[in-house]
């Protein structure tokens, strides 16, 4: 066992406290890490205030890991102490199952264990994240961060990236596809990068004309407010994408009047029952598909960060100290990051 | 010109009644066609009952046409006078756009004009369906009915028989993969017969357990009672596909967590708002796909009654005539009606 030290919420209201805990003994399969960043995603603020109904706590928060590796199990023969590694949402699966069998342990049919808040398969303890000094993950769960990826830049590749990454390639998005991200967060401004990188032609949707410059900047070739009738109408069928990246609840249908034929509106951001009534009918008369996707399997969380070195893709972040995380949830539920809080785990020595 | 005689209903409460009109003299492209059958499909009724707001009267329904050919335009190649030829859902559409390019002309860009209540675009009268003794329709909108298919059997093949068929071939239905059919009225029965067709695994869901027997005599592997809870849960992440052909507003929720992850939801029956609030995450938690899917391009109706010539695929149907039309539409209200009501237009003559 290994002393860590992280961050944990007690209850819904608790807020996030200094705890002290112990990483497991390696097994032969797994990797000890030292944290080096977290990055700071929106699912963190459900979980720790109980939003969703499923946490247990003490949870300690954090999927966007990235850090060095300080030692590996007598089996583990991708890595070795000192380099440089992701863990995301994941932390283990069935590995037997169709989807495991398909690198889509995300979709593991006996359910994959989270970062945190899962359950581990084998000593049935309550997993622990990111917001902490050191973890232990199997190596099938761990990714290398490219050399030429800056790590803390890296971390929030490991779930807002490859959350709007793999969508994009499960569809086929191509040069000349003309592709629609709504919402310009964390996934949002990502969704736009790699729309970009793999060729389309990218339009942000965005309730607020404030953003229309730097949606540019993020390379959006256009920017629709969403909010005006005239340029939604303007818009119709002329889409073959729609990457969906808003958390919260809003109207489908004008978006999906956006789409061409055939057409497919991807729903990453939202995981509610949709409360505006979806009108069949814009789906039957032009065989349009509405379709959702969740984060990404180990191969593809491997790819999008070798893609991002290759594309010189970065996320846009602001770096944090670990004791300013309420601040920073608090400016979350604002929107008001660009685009993505990633804590530098040093700060967590004077916590 | 020359004259028909047809039924046609002349307000929302009218009623059908008799109606002489004339067809318009053959264009080159057209074929003259003398009809022997019409089926009924529901959505006759919605538009005799202005339903969807859109009638204009005086309508004359029925896109179900099987008749024989009796004159041809000059420019016709395919067809010539004797030969049993069928017209279904369309009578026409921009024949340019991406949509009618690759033979999806129901989804014309700028709309396709329908068999009935359709805008002609030559000559910009309202097109006169198949509940009448003939029908004129340009050479691209009428289909072979193969010779070892019964005209009668032939006509709801052309609505009910490819609504059904083309998205199961759009998306690949093979040999193996497990298909749920959602609802055994006329559209249902048919795609019961197609899947199986295609060699998969077909479960009939019905609220009825009196229709079990007749499920399987259709050529279902398996019956699931939607209404019963334990089968339902039973049934969760089993399936590839669902064809959902009911008509009236349901609970999608249910069948959607029937699919496996990657499952695919096809909606060919509603045209409505969806009542019940759709979860997001039974969409992104499984990366499943709800789909819409209508009637099918003029290529694929011809490979339909291919189809079902080669497989020995017939719609069940009951005989009618012109006159009972009343009964049958407030037969099929009750849903008693196995499976499609097909006029005899032989009848016309003494209505």
């Amino acid at each position: 066992m290994a002393q860590a030290r992280g961050y944990a919420a007690h209850s819904p209201t608790s807020g996030l406290s200094p705890i002290d805990f112990e990483r497991r003994e390696l097994r032969p399969d797994d990797v000890a890490i030292e944290i080096d960043y977290c990055g700071v995603c929106h699912s963190d603020i459900h979980f720790v205030e109980n939003d969703w109904g499923i946490t247990r706590y003490p949870v300690v928060p954090g999927h966007e890991i990235v850090g060095r590796v300080t030692a590996v199990g007598a089996d583990v023969r991708q890595y070795q102490p000192g380099d440089i590694v992701g863990v995301g949402c994941l932390v283990d699966s069935c590995r037997q199952c169709e989807a495991c069998e398909s690198g889509l342990e995300q979709y593991c049919l006996e359910g994959s264990t989270g970062t945190y808040n899962g359950i581990d398969r084998h000593d049935g303890t309550v997993t622990f994240g990111g917001y902490s000094n050191r973890v232990v993950a199997s190596e099938r769960f761990v990714v290398k961060i490219p050399d030429t990826l800056d790590p803390a830049n890296a971390a929030p590749i490991l779930c807002a990236g490859i959350t709007t990454y793999s969508p994009l390639r499960h569809y086929g998005v191509k040069a000349g596809d003309r592709v629609g991200v709504i919402g310009m967060g964390g996934l949002g401004h990502m969704g736009v990068k790699f729309a970009k990188a793999l060729g389309a032609e990218v339009t942000l949707f965005t309730r607020s004309a404030g953003k229309v410059e730097e949606a540019r900047k993020q390379g959006a070739d256009h920017v629709i407010i969403s909010t005006d009738p005239e340029q939604m109408k303007a818009a119709r069928e002329q889409f073959d994408f729609m990457l969906d990246t808003i958390p919260a609840q809003h109207d489908f249908n004008p978006y999906l009047q956006c789409l061409k034929f055939d057409g497919t509106h991807i729903i990453v951001g939202l995981l509610e029952p949709i409360d505006h009534a979806i009108h069949a009918a814009h789906l039957v008369g032009k065989r349009r598909v509405l379709a959702g996707s969740l984060i990404g399997g180990m191969p593809e969380t491997q790819e999008v960060l070798d893609f991002c070195a290759e594309h010189d893709i970065r996320c846009d972040i602001e770096m944090l100290d670990m004791a300013n995380i309420h601040e920073a949830y608090e400016r979350m539920k604002r929107g008001d990051v660009k685009y993505r809080f990633v804590i530098d785990m040093k700060s967590l020595n004077h916590a």
